[in-house]
């Protein structure tokens, strides 16, 4: 997990939008950064929020920087981490409010992380992506990189989907359930964990495929090697059936519309502390040990 | 659970639509009661499913008869189920399929079901059910009466819906989840045992509350007396949050919206076999034993 | 669950053993009671922690007071509730540390609590117990009377009991599991809700079955009404099977004996405070709504 | 998975003792293998079981021959492999009664299985195994290796233990539990299963660390790399708390013991049909999709 990278020279800042505290963080951080010789680049909401007129497009940020500060929560890094899919650049993710799975530093310790980092003592945490197409009678109508899940669920006003479950094209089971989540080891503590399904270390190279609701008591969470594709038909009539990527974008699905689910080639790389304790994160969190 | 009535006179017959055995079946059903003096009622569907001229009302039925034959499966007993509320009209389920935990006689079975029932060898196993209304600013917007369950969901978009749950208007807890299901003793082997949810004998007095999907790992599936009030607030803003009756019937809700759900003052009567055995039914259709 | 008693002038205090912070509290207790022309009685153990010459029997203490004091955890009130068992003597619980879920009164909370007592400014809250009968080859050669639950396990080195329940000596099922939990609605909080069960509010009149690790996954905990009989017969023939009764006194089992349990007759009177809150503690112990 | 070996010269037979359909089993095998010029080794239950009178020592039988042939079900095959570990020897698990997850070969389909396998037309099915140490006050005093699981657990009578989990001596999380179980991911589908556990598919290189009945509700199943090493250390007073391997070898535990467990350098090499299928097993053995 650990490996140094050269100095960094050009930052980028992505902020979760209408957060007020945004302001007043960059207020310290842009001279701050500016001091050290850094060049930092704002997409346009974050630049808004900020007061400040020079922006980028955010699609544009990733091969701009070697690195992107993530100033939000778990969602607002699952969304750059789909900007930042296929490159090299680095992610550090800071937590405006409380702990994150993902963005464990907090704003009180941002100057000391990055003083760090341009110390090169840090390290990288790779994580493992899932890519996935929709196809529909053979054409690909949809696809999506994700960092926690891809989620195939029933319309909010229907009784349950039936799906199918394939890997590596052979057939695994028939589902009667409210849905199906392929996970990635970093998506097993977000949704699939509220769906009854295991924690999985995510140095693993693994992908957890967690029913829910099911309507067969026996079918469990299985964790099955990261290279393998998972297949996932639809086999419903109903309306309103969707997949959704790591919960923030959604797409209709028809009846044998095929979702395909594969890890990504290139990992993501988080900026990690180099005492960052997965395990001390999962018990702050999950409250363990009351 | 036991208790006879008088001689039957009236019999009303509901099917599920587009069943082709349905025409097969009254075929032989309506001449049969016909010869032994019993005036028969079919709903408009049922009418024309099996090429008859002669129908009421489906919503009039329940005034008109003694019991209503279902022809159906759970689904279709759970609709006859909100027509006769309030009525003390018995229900006789047969399955057209396999085997249901509320329409256990199978097609086979009916003549002689019939038979024992003419004979008033039967008992009347009544079942608790649940009145729901919807209050919107303090006034009701919608209500229904549901034999299984009321279930408030999110969205197939939204990640969650944040709930409020009150007894006798007293806070319970707060939820961060999918969805909330609270159902009758009926209701527990249907949806919320797919959630998690106990399986709860029908002869209880008692709701079970069950939570879909927590976010809280510890918030358990409870089961209350079947005397309280419940009331569930819902929290969020996203779209597309829905209150669900029985699975069949849909209500769209606002923030702040508020559902209620209470015992309904009359119990609903199925005919059963005297030797109708619940834990029969619940081993063969959960495969316990293997 | 509310109901008034006559004013009280015998109390009895039965302290967890070996704890050195009950001498401080008797040394302020015993004399506060005293003023109030309270007499007291102590169990030989307690008087003995307390260096106090004057005892009586522990299992005496139920017919010679209106009250007991259990200084304590839930584990002390348990063991108290068995001697209680079909008396009236009234039970309040005082916790020696944390928060129990029968033992809500707090040391720095008993003064203003016994005087709330004496005012008869308080509820009884009465609790179902259950009652259990070994029978080896017809013959009863165990018996014990439970707050909590009855566990019939596996001993630590086998794989697996084979059990057969009954419910009425009608056959409910087999199973193949690590136990079975026998719980009281009191219970529920305790082992049970551990093994999967769920949480029964204590004014409901039933027993939770809830398997211990079932080899078939579909056996669910079930919620039955508290007027049946649960019969338990041990199908195994390895060694070291027991049952326990309510953790705390253990009974070897043998192949085909049988363990009863149905509901005593009378229940137990915990007193509580007339604002006591079931939920609010639910939310407290379980860290609900973090 | 897939890897062809040289032709088999010398093949072992270990049956499960006492089972009478043994002897008819080999009366017919021994003559068809030594036909084959194959030449045979019994251990000496299974050759007293056949009435044979030449036998060797069952723990020399895997330095003996190039495959041991095992008749009987998972348990029997779980205790060969203890015995091969550290070995190249194969093992082919033939089940005597129903389908087994390890011995998927039937009585009748034996012979066709060995005659695929005399023609090279077989895979390889490795699976990791684990080495567990048991250390009292720094010195090991226990030690076995398992290909299904190492579980810590209370004794019979105790109400829970306290454990302390490390991993790579790195503190994860204290628990009160019924027990700990450490598996492999052939053991996911034992009794780790049962304590709801995830499946995972044998091909990954992982353990799985599944709490069994945690005292504190969001303890759950994780999955860890199958690199690491696991510590896990009594922390209570109680007697009768063990360790067990495989189910089936038991060891008393100390207060301040340390249960290490890593993966064995050596895996195991199950003999299977090319036309092999996991997801098949798990869905007749799990009765999915019913």
């Amino acid at each position: 997990m650990a490996q140094k990278i050269l100095k960094m020279q050009r930052i980028g800042i992505i902020a979760k939008p209408h957060r007020p505290e945004v302001k007043k963080v960059l207020d310290g951080l842009l001279p701050w950064l500016a001091e050290r010789g850094i060049e930092v680049f704002l997409d346009t909401d974050t630049a808004a929020t900020a007061g400040l007129p020079s922006a980028v497009q955010k699609s544009r940020i990733p091969s701009l920087v070697e690195m992107i500060i993530v100033l939000g929560g778990d969602g607002t890094l699952l969304s750059v981490a789909r900007l930042v899919e296929g490159k090299d650049t680095l992610i550090l993710g800071v937590n405006l409010g409380g702990l994150g799975f993902l963005t464990e530093i907090t704003l009180d310790g941002v100057y000391t992380a990055l003083e760090k980092i341009f110390r090169e003592d840090f390290i990288i945490d790779e994580r493992m992506m899932l890519k996935s197409n929709i196809l529909r009678q053979g054409e690909r109508i949809a696809q999506s990189t994700v960092l926690n899940d891809v989620v195939i669920s029933k319309g909010s006003l229907a009784r349950m989907i039936n799906l199918e479950v394939y890997i590596n094209y052979q057939f695994v089971t028939g589902l009667r359930a409210d849905g199906l989540i392929v996970s990635t080891p970093t998506g097993s503590t977000a949704y699939s964990l509220s769906a009854g399904g295991p924690i999985v270390h995510p140095s693993l190279d693994a992908m957890i495929i967690t029913p829910v609701c099911p309507h067969t008591l026996t079918n469990r969470p299985i964790v099955v090697p990261g290279d393998v594709g998972v297949e996932v038909i639809l086999k419903s009539k109903d309306e309103g059936a969707v997949a959704t990527f790591d919960g923030q974008v959604g797409f209709s699905l028809r009846e044998e519309d095929v979702v395909e689910i594969k890890a990504s080639e290139q990992k993501i790389k988080l900026v990690g502390s180099p005492d960052r304790n997965y395990f001390g994160i999962l018990r702050e969190k999950l409250k363990w040990g009351g």
